[in-house]
């Protein structure tokens, strides 16, 4: 997704007030939490979640106040995710900054994530209907489902890739999916082109995590500016490893598990799983969920929006971090 | 609040449609999820937030289905901030069961916590209005704040009552107020009723939590049900301890920072604190929370569901577990 950034100039002026009522809706009257809410500032990164949301109402018809709205809870429900996963993860950095739980320990982190899930529907609940705040909750009810389904199979040699597609399709890709399905409802887009732009969206964000899945075996810390590695420490299997554990012999298996087991290091990792071709063909599973986006894209009139999200969709199996 | 219990026989359908509802909203597709979800049964106790909620409706009017939602709400909220309260605590016990962070490790509760709190958003926003989804959110906004005020105070021996008080009134009266305050409004009552039934459930709350911070110094692990001694532990000041720095000479100073600086078990602390009046003294704070409880309540006109709710404020400066 990182090419939206190319195309932000198309929302520029709408990005700017979604940052603006993000700051608003997470400033607290203790100076101990604006503190702690600073410190993920850095986690901000490229608001690609508020880009899927504009764009794709933009795409499907005039951008609207509740769309600002709706952008900036989006990106807040994101943040909890991402600073509740870094406890859960013991993750040290994250967009190559120091992560919540290493500056300020584990029960801040935890707080800190319960904040900002707590004023992401607080926001949401600003809207003339519940209607948002219903899909939002639903949306965060399937992601914790995700989360706890990937746990419980931490170290399941046998995860086969139907359950590793269902805890990605509800960890990651129900919010992306969420966010391009608001986004045409909000323009007020047709029963269809809603359903369209949510499936654009779900299949976006299954193509994005298996990259980065892919990425956490194959690139460095410094290229992802985050801690990589990690899903192997934490026996987490991704796509490659069950593709290889499918296709190897005794020997081949043994291998991976106990490099796994025993806390692998990228190297080791890479080695063993760049012998075959568990990692092109993953990546070969990213491109058909990408063509498959597009498909849902083409729906829609022609418009620089379309345009925009077509490329972020292309660049998801090229970027590099 | 134990005393509500020999008053639900006012709302005991109620309460048990309350359970159905809760039961019905976090179940999952998924037997990990209900698995985890199931353990925490044990915890669920005597259901006071849901019956205060009723009790508040009864007591201004007539009980509405949404009551039996907002009750399964607050209780949802009261839930998740128990289990992430036993990570940040590292508490084992609670309500003579094992916690869930005990049972299934940290990152599993902060997930079911997670889980717990985006299924009271979504059940709240099935109502007909945002209205209560922003109450409750706001309140949940300020239990956070709560937690972050008293975590940015641990091992601070100069805290003071003010702060220790608005640490209570954020982390848990806000939520006992908001409890009497929707029951109240959604009887249809007057802005001027509900604004004393908030005052109400604030004062009770106060009074509760204080009482509370008391038995963690006083009671047994067998009295409580639940792991003892932890404030101390944690380095959390509360009111006895407060009141003792404030009156002790230096040397007492330093033998109860020396006490809680090493983990001081309960006997230590109880030997410290009990020769002054530092106990009897944040019991007669206590006492004088329940009076301002009951003078709010007076302006209800009489009525079973009144005598319950001031049986109840009545209880909490009696309770010994």
């Amino acid at each position: 997704m990182p090419t939206l950034a190319a195309h932000t100039d198309l929302i520029q002026a709408e990005l700017a007030d979604v940052i603006d009522v993000f700051d608003r809706e997470i400033r607290s009257d203790l100076a101990f939490v604006n503190d702690l809410t600073g410190r993920i500032r850095a986690y901000r990164g490229k608001l690609l979640r508020p880009q899927l949301l504009l764009l794709s109402g933009k795409a499907c018809g005039e951008l609207r106040p509740e769309h600002i709205t709706l952008a900036a809870v989006v990106e807040m429900v994101h943040m909890a995710t991402l600073v509740h996963d870094d406890v859960l993860d013991e993750a040290d950095v994250r967009r190559r900054s120091p992560t919540v739980n290493r500056l300020v320990g584990n029960e801040a982190a935890v707080l800190l994530g319960d904040y900002l899930i707590s004023h992401s529907y607080h926001l949401c609940s600003s809207l003339g209907s519940t209607r948002a705040s219903r899909r939002i909750a639903d949306v965060t009810n399937t992601v914790c489902e995700g989360e706890l389904l990937q746990i419980a199979n931490r170290g399941n040699w046998a995860l086969n890739e139907d359950i590793y597609l269902e805890i990605v399709r509800r960890k990651t890709a129900a919010l992306t999916s969420v966010c391009s399905e608001l986004g045409a409802e909000s323009s007020g887009a047709s029963a269809e082109i809603v359903r369209h732009m949510a499936e654009f969206g779900m299949d976006l964000g299954i193509a994005f995590q298996i990259v980065d899945d892919l990425l956490d075996l194959t690139a460095t810390q410094a290229e992802m500016g985050k801690s990589v590695g990690r899903d192997a420490e934490m026996g987490k299997l991704t796509l490659p490893a069950i593709r290889f554990l499918q296709r190897a012999d005794a020997s081949g298996r043994e291998r991976l598990i106990n490099a796994m087991s025993g806390g692998a290091n990228g190297d080791e990792l890479q080695e063993l799983l760049g012998g075959g071709d568990a990692v092109e063909s993953s990546m070969d599973t990213a491109r058909s969920y990408v063509q498959s986006a597009l498909q849902h894209l083409s729906v829609l009139p022609g418009s620089d929006a379309r345009d925009a999200l077509a490329a972020a969709a292309e660049f998801v199996t090229l970027r590099r971090q």
